[in-house]
């Protein structure tokens, strides 16, 4: 099915806000039976996480203080693309940002659109493999994280427990799982 | 260990914007080191989706415009939460209005955080069986869906695949797929 009747058109663009990390805008839409209306979104550079996994089947996380929910989540590495940064290259430098880790292999494992309503935010998921330690994190001056060591069954366990809710940690986790247990076939 | 050392401090919140469907605040925070911060925070009522699958393992989803993309994606039937309504009645409710379906059973399947780093929005997530057609669609006015049927392994693979970008579906059907492979052992 041709899907161009849904489509929506642009009339105008409004900046409403431009901050640090939101850049919020207004826009005027003509929609599919010719009303006009407003769609507000976020446009966001796009983020890349990546899952540490070692040979010893374990994965690491970071516990980090998430302002909108004013509780500290668990979550993989992870951080918005610099301008012009390939994502490939953002999650190997979250990676030795975050956790002080250097893989041997980094494999794109999929892409998730997290707030696709009103938020122009991507983020690309890795798997990064044959970790090895020696640089130590090195953090943004304002990013306070601890990393978080475990076995991967465990974090698995915790994301399909809801005790991990972070969305890019989850899937991570699901895919990967799917991805290991393909490879073994 | 105590996480208390990762807290952040509000030290005032300002409304910057307060729109049809984002509104955002501004707060200044004091962090672990002392140091004092801006945290801009998208405030949502939080919302909910839910996978329809029928007695024959198909799956129900929708084509919507998503503006922030400019494009069609495919997602299951979701909404956001009315003040004061409990999320498996949200579903309930989206599940009538998106595809005209009522289901037998509505299953309770994991919760997300799209984007924690600056959205308060939490995503309820339902597995909807026993499903019965008959009230027909009746969307919101500005609503324009398209629904689409498969077969529940070919949204699967649709999913794995990055065909089906948004977060919350490939959560849902990634977590689903465990839940019912988990029942047959």
């Amino acid at each position: 099915m041709n899907d161009m009747h849904l489509f929506e058109k642009t009339l105008s663009e409004e900046e409403i806000y431009d901050g640090v990390v939101v850049k919020l805008w207004k826009d005027q839409v003509e929609l599919e039976n010719g009303e006009k209306t407003v769609r507000e979104v976020v446009r966001h550079p796009g983020g890349v996480c990546v899952l540490p996994l070692d040979r010893d089947g374990n994965v690491y996380m970071v516990k980090q203080f998430r302002y909108p929910f004013k509780t500290v989540l668990m979550e993989i590495p992870a951080g918005k693309k610099e301008p012009g940064e390939e994502p490939i290259d953002c999650g190997i430098r979250e990676l030795g940002e975050e956790i002080g880790a250097k893989a041997e292999r980094v494999t794109f494992i999929g892409k998730l659109y997290p707030t696709v309503a009103y938020d122009t935010e991507i983020i690309w998921m890795y798997l990064a493999e044959g970790l090895s330690f020696s640089g130590g994190q090195h953090l943004d001056p304002e990013e306070f994280v601890d990393v978080v060591k475990m076995p991967f069954e465990e974090a698995y366990r915790m994301a399909m427990n809801d005790e991990i809710p972070d969305a890019k940690t989850q899937l991570a986790l699901l895919r990967a799982k799917a991805i290991i247990e393909g490879r073994g076939k």
